[in-house]
């Protein structure tokens, strides 16, 4: 079965080696350009077949005329934490009137989420990954970490697996509630994400976190954090990092050090740390969070200092009940754009093919032959009116 | 016909006289309430016949359950320009590398405006009403100014006429492209404005407003914009300022004393500026476009100075193609609690009663019996989310 898809008056591929396509920007644009995708099964279209001038497209089974609008791929969202119960919107309305935020406020959601059953989560789950979906986004990945017990985390795990196969362990989000912060119970807890609640994670996950973050005291430091990347990694997982988000910290350059596919947050970078992500370009990604920012009323980390120095960047939501409860990848392009020094191009990247780099996927994040039909469509003209129209739901997932 | 809607989890009413409502935060809320909406005419509910608590509501002829969501006053946005054609995204990213602005752009839309026709312009300005409707905004002001010749803002204005009562003659918005900055080239545009142009305005315009700002060469100083506005209010035009954006000004003292309904963007206040705002509460509203400080990079307006002081605010969007080309009110609420030193609760109100403060208007921006049906729901328990789930498009027009 295959579909053309015709009136697309700009196409972003993000693919750099696409023949007759317009690279000024590094998008890879096609002008009034069409799209066949398909597959070998009756009734669904899942790859794409095609990609150039409408002038030059072949026939299909079916024919969708879009009517001069821009396509991208779908949004990659490679940062989340959308399997949590309970509301923290008076919490965001308390930090506006001058709060700050320590971390401290994750164990509302551990005790709500603990307290949920499977069938509130997986209802709660599934309607934020549709709200994504309805916003662009076509790949999420999401984290536990607001279980924090051997069952509870295993538990949020089996239920993010059921939508995504982006999953990731982390067990290493923050000290549980009623923990200690003495040197016993704190490597008593460490213990136990690198051992009983590792194993219990390792059906469900592809991915291990940690909260580095030393200046937090519910956080980890440098050595524990170190301890719970090896001991996922010894059992099959890979790595990615929460550092440098709250202060200068050991994070990057642990991340850096493990080959992680990601480090995110990345708001306080010293030299040597933006050396270290240059250095590491092709493997680590900077994925930066300005919804944080926006929703923490924090600076905003610099995002032309990380691409200027040639680092892989992507965007990401981070999508969670404290410190941002956006789900909307344009709004973050438009922060980028605003507050990052990113350009709407440079933007638009990293929030598709960065987030694909995050989550080592080739498959995703670019248009392109063989590549997952994962499409975005705006109602709008360009790409440039995801920034330029900010707030508008422009975006949305192209159901195929 | 009547229609009772229940299901509302919080009801925001910014009705400050409603009894067994919450006025803890000034929104005067009904938790767990419901409605009647009606008229006397049998297929249409435009009017509010009842509200309270769910368990006192009366019958109905017909029955609404929402679920549990939150419902608002639907958003009045008191400062649009959404009658025009072209496109500048372009200009706008350009912008985002550096390039400034002046005023001098919106040559290009008034080339674009008057080279379509009647039914392009129709098409464009009905589908941006209803991008604007679907966000759950309820009224909202056009106002002309991409016209520029007595025939054109004619035109402008009939067709603003055709999607709202809420019309503004904004003649005085730029001197037009190719008049020379001399003063007497400045002097004969102001005389047409103040003449032909405006009696052309006066069948289809109930205010007159002025771009005051003579720091920029295409706007208007004092003594030019006094000259329009008085005209405009011998004619029987009520007035309204756009005043103090670019740079401090005489805009908010010529707004104070010819007793504006409003004085829009107010980014560069002196402390006389804001006593003369405070003095002026009930006459006068400060108009806040957080949007253009989002699109232009500059430095947002002081709401919570504004608030401290007595002032009545508003918040709008200023949606235009050059300087803020986002229609979203849920936005510029975020923007005031992010960027602006606003609570939600004061945002909320900005965006609504506050709003029909800004138009004169008694019938909207509260939920009251007697007012307008005008409704905004949330896919949201609270207006809290607003703010917290920045970017997500919660909001709608209730369609009853």
């Amino acid at each position: 079965m295959s579909i053309l898809i015709t009136g697309i008056r700009e196409l972003v591929t993000c693919d750099d080696d696409l023949e007759r396509a317009d690279h000024a920007d590094g998008l890879g644009i096609v002008r009034d350009a069409a799209l066949v995708v398909g597959s070998a099964h009756e009734d669904v279209a899942t790859t794409i077949q095609w990609v150039g001038p409408a002038t030059a497209a072949p026939a299909a089974d079916w024919a969708i005329d879009l009517g001069g609008k821009a396509v991208l791929p779908g949004f990659v969202d490679s940062h989340s934490h959308i399997v949590y119960a309970g509301d923290r919107s008076a919490e965001f309305a308390a930090r506006m009137t001058g709060q700050g935020y320590d971390g401290g406020g994750i164990a509302t959601t551990v005790a709500a989420t603990r307290e949920a059953d499977d069938d509130t989560l997986r209802t709660l789950l599934r309607a934020r990954v549709e709200e994504m979906r309805a916003q662009g986004t076509t790949t999420v990945e999401i984290k536990s970490g607001y279980g924090l017990s051997v069952a509870d985390e295993a538990r949020m795990l089996r239920l993010a697996a059921e939508v995504t196969d982006e999953v990731t362990y982390l067990g290493g989000h923050v000290l549980p509630p009623g923990t200690g912060h003495d040197a016993g119970e704190r490597s008593a807890y460490v213990d136990l994400v690198c051992g009983p609640m590792l194993l219990a994670a390792l059906p469900h996950a592809r991915w291990v976190d940690v909260f580095c973050e030393p200046g937090s005291p519910h956080a980890f430091d440098e050595e524990e954090s170190r301890a719970i990347l090896r001991a996922g990694m010894a059992a099959g997982l890979l790595p990615r990092v929460h550092g440098n988000q709250l202060g200068p910290g050991p994070g990057v350059a642990l991340a850096v050090e493990v080959g992680a596919a990601s480090v995110d947050h990345c708001t306080y970078l010293s030299d040597a740390d933006v050396d270290a992500l240059a250095g590491a370009c092709g493997t680590t990604v900077a994925t930066l969070l300005p919804g944080v920012e926006f929703s923490t009323r924090s600076p905003y980390p610099d995002g032309r200092r990380l691409l200027d120095a040639g680092v892989d960047v992507a965007l990401a939501t981070d999508c969670n009940p404290g410190t941002c409860s956006s789900s909307s990848m344009p709004l973050m392009i438009a922060l980028a754009v605003r507050e990052m020094g990113m350009t709407p191009a440079e933007a638009v990247r990293a929030a598709t093919v960065g987030g694909a780099r995050a989550l080592r996927r080739d498959d995703v994040g670019r248009v392109r032959v063989g590549g997952r039909a994962d499409l975005a469509v705006l109602d709008a003209p360009s790409y440039l009116h995801l920034p330029y129209r900010v707030g508008v739901p422009l975006a949305r997932t192209l159901e195929v």
